[in-house]
């Protein structure tokens, strides 16, 4: 928890909010504050800047905000992943969220197993909970936003247009000639293939929605690696 | 499993290995396998091929093997790392291997809590099956070497000047002047710290070693996160 997030609920009046639960948990047993000290806070959706610690008692701590500093830019680019195994679900959420990128498309695929779509992790409130941990990691406030397509064609032939347009389109693919780009510095629709890959169909589906197939290298990496180095070769 | 690491012991002529165990499971279970199927197969810090499957029961497989291929060429990077969260070690460990990373320092310092070295994660075994599983993923056979400093002053004085000689020594620190070098495409040594950051008195120990202290950006990732993508910009 680089910077504390704060919520609507949390004003007691403008500038001063009260906190209780996991961000006073934290507050007093990783940052260990006294009266006086100064944290870093940032509004959901908004400003960043510090929280003055005014009291912190075992139920709360109130502390007067001062925010004024813009949050860090986002990746100008949208994320379409292939569903991922549950467990590593949460923890890709938290990492694409804390690099800063702002849509994240969870999209069906041939080797996705239909199972992955039934797993509790996907519920509303944990989704928010890994979010909420990658923008506290990574300084930021701006909520991504999350949405779920459990049919490949109809994403691909009706949705991804929309999505894609006036971007780089890329879909990264072990098996293919040409390799990623890197520093592109401008905005691009990012697909993600499951482990084990996309099937020859669906990539032939990507390629005719205009999108290239790139690759990383001979190495074969997992979901949860391959994302922030794709990330981060792009810009 | 992308590749089927194939050990001394495994080989019941000059050609022919047989497998029982995770590798059987994986093979008859993931694979699902009949006769004349062929897998990617490799010895480790040996040649990559293909085995043939001659037959596979519910004890062992027999496997013919043709080995070739080198494997990939390894990252030109020796990477000092302060040991991480025993929650996150064993996924670093293959993380960092997939990636190609052949050597591994991992250091004490003055945020990594003490208990981590106490962790049972740490085990010769354990890192073992952790660096196995980093090479099945990238189909890679060459074992990284991994040692253990748990002095940090010692270990940046009489240590690191030898590992780091004749290459490009950075130190990542979110809170410095200069950016991270992109597709340096020659030797490196990498020092990455704790979460929580070296303290002053470490970056100032490091850089009178020699080394410079970079950054990638204002957003503060996870050391899961940031190794790849480090990783990923330096080459």
């Amino acid at each position: 928890m680089n910077l504390i997030l704060l919520f609507e609920d949390d004003y007691i009046d403008t500038n001063t909010v009260s906190l209780s639960g996991r961000r006073l948990k934290h507050i007093r047993t990783v940052h260990k504050v006294t009266d006086g000290k100064s944290l870093s806070v940032g509004t959901i959706n908004g400003l960043i800047g510090t929280g003055i610690v005014k009291s912190v008692t075992k139920e709360r701590v109130l502390m007067k905000t001062d925010l004024s500093v813009s949050p860090p830019k986002p990746l100008p680019l949208k994320l379409v992943l292939a569903m991922p195994r549950p467990k590593v679900f949460s923890r890709i959420l938290a990492c694409v969220t804390a690099m800063g990128v702002k849509e994240i498309y969870l999209i069906h695929a041939q080797k996705v197993e239909k199972s992955y779509w039934q797993s509790p992790r996907l519920d509303s409130e944990n989704i928010r909970k890994q979010l909420i941990l990658g923008l506290e990691q990574a300084k930021d406030t701006v909520m991504p936003e999350i949405s779920f397509h459990r049919l490949f064609k109809p994403f691909v032939e009706d949705v991804l247009p929309g999505i894609c347009e006036n971007s780089l389109k890329l879909v990264a693919h072990p098996y293919c000639k040409k390799s990623l780009p890197v520093g592109i510095n401008k905005p691009a629709t990012l697909v993600v293939g499951p482990e084990g890959g996309f099937i020859p169909y669906e990539i032939e589906k990507l390629e005719n929605t205009g999108f290239q197939a790139v690759h990383m290298g001979s190495r074969i990496l997992t979901v949860e690696t391959a994302l922030p180095a794709l990330l981060a070769k792009l810009y």
